[in-house]
């Protein structure tokens, strides 16, 4: 008998698996549980590249001290409409969830409100970050940074990383309408390095060499740059992301960022920068009315998606039928315990 | 002897030449002045496009009622961090400007303020307005939508327009470091309608017809959709502008605005926002170090642009060499005076 290559667990039971494995590497509970619950809501979504198979790397990086899986985040407000958050060298998850627990409240009653995080690390899937917001009535900016992978058009050495950005929309209704979360790259670097571990060259178009000419041997793109999406706006988009996670907040940039994979290089200390802003503030009560517009523009075409619906479409499955989970990534967590 | 097919101006005498080109259409002195101030930056910046070209439309605008020339912008500050601008249907420049008064020392004194513009028209460059934003110290986001242009992936009918955002940085040394300022889609518009106005093909790669297919026909384009840059990626982009400069203002929607071209359908009553952020709040007073870093990296490869970089030597000659202008152009605004 061969043992299954999957296995399907329960939201619940992910979100404990990863709790647990990550407390037996050494991580705080309270460090702990917003990660947890951050890892199953990806698998949810159907990210599997972001959920479960993380945990031993966040596992390792506590025990090799690239991450203080005990850190405090601590928050100061230097002025009515901002909170910053320094992670300590901690996971991002625990400072932005106790910095969006400010963040809520003061959105409300400033209409607009800032959380600016440093220290950081890799915040996993951004979208989840700013589905927070925008399922508690706020629309939701968000901004993280990575170590630099992209070069600036016409240049070879990389300047910004992989950067996504994410706006969230509710609907007005306690539910969320838009959830667009993407990156600055035409294909996520994660895909290219799967490439090289399994031998098989790139569609050209996804990464460049050292020498800034495309290539379609991976070998040579993760020596060299990853391609921005529709070029010099890919850049730019790169560029906005930087500026908002890195030089807003004070942490490091990607060109100074150690890697968010691997042991080597000591702590990231990267950032993100997030903006929550009250709709009926800004719109005088007309946001409801016009965000459904818009979507009922889009879901008015037969088979048109809007950003967001693919992922809850995951995540209404997965509440009922649970997640199929790669056995070897299982296993390599449940080896953690 | 020929007329010279150009004609060189000075900033001063640009400005001038839009002022009374306004004002005899019927805008008054408070619409007209910022209007006139933004079309001589924009000619300095070598955007021939949005400047002394579009003043016959403007003025056609003001005339039709597609513009109210005479309107008051009227100012609301719904919450403490948010102020609220109703263009009334008048030009974009002075709403923004009235707005942008009370934003900046706002935003110094919040660490971070909006102003939502709506029953607006087109802001022309939206850079231009940003970069006022950085020259006081302060990190501006722009957004402003268009009439719908793109259609969403997979669909035939356009949603929304080639929605610009813009992001401007100061340096900390009272200039600006990066001026972002792209639009969503891979060409603008305005570039398909001068090929179809010379009866040349398009690139591929430009727009797609009704049917949602690749044309390089411009004609048909025209009558389609126009490509987004970076595929879904370029739709992502223009959805989150549509969100901020309109669901998020409470103005019209690109589906139900009416064309910035042409005398037909009213006021377009699109909208803009802005976000105005202290970096010295966010970031602890790292900032500047941080931004300076940055660009240094960019700059360090040869002959790589950071964004704004052009704009801004182009501003430098014009500021003692002066413009040179299309004498058609000239020629079609002084027979308005």
């Amino acid at each position: 008998m061969t043992a299954p290559q999957t296995e399907t667990l329960t939201l619940a039971e992910i979100e404990t698996l990863a709790y647990d494995a990550l407390i037996a590497a050494g991580t705080s509970p309270d460090s702990a549980r917003p990660l947890a619950i951050a890892t199953a809501a990806t698998e949810a979504e159907g990210i599997a590249s972001h959920g479960l198979a993380y945990i031993p790397v966040y596992c390792e990086h506590v025990t090799c001290g690239k991450v203080d899986g005990r850190a405090v985040p601590v928050l100061t407000r230097p002025r009515p409409g901002v909170i910053c958050a320094d992670a300590g060298t901690g996971f991002a998850h625990p400072a932005i969830a106790a910095g969006f627990a400010e963040l809520m409240p003061l959105a409300r009653e400033q209409g607009i409100a800032a959380l600016a995080v440093r220290n950081s690390y890799n915040c996993g899937v951004l979208g989840f970050h700013t589905r927070q917001l925008a399922l508690n009535g706020l629309l939701g900016m968000g901004f993280t940074n990575a170590p630099a992978s992209i070069a600036p058009v016409g240049g070879r050495r990389p300047v910004v990383g992989t950067n996504p950005f994410s706006i969230a929309a509710p609907d007005g209704n306690g539910g969320v309408a838009v959830l667009i979360d993407q990156s600055a790259s035409v294909i996520a670097k994660s895909e290219i390095m799967k490439h090289a571990r399994e031998g098989l060259p790139i569609p050209e178009g996804w990464g460049l060499g050292p020498d800034g000419q495309p290539t379609t041997d991976p070998a040579i793109a993760l020596k060299g740059s990853m391609a921005p999406s529709g070029g010099y706006k890919g850049v730019g988009v790169a560029l906005l992301v930087e500026i908002m996670a890195a030089a807003m907040t004070g942490a490091t940039l990607g060109v100074d960022a150690s890697p968010f994979s691997g042991t080597a290089g000591g702590p990231p200390k990267t950032g993100q920068f997030f903006i929550a802003i009250d709709p009926e503030a800004t719109s005088s009560s007309f946001f409801a009315e016009r965000i459904q517009a818009l979507v009922a523009e889009i879901h008015d075409q037969p088979g048109v998606r809007v950003p967001g619906d693919g992922r809850a479409a995951q995540r209404n499955r997965a509440m009922k039928r649970g997640v199929v989970v790669n056995a070897a990534t299982l296993a390599k967590i449940r080896a953690l315990l």
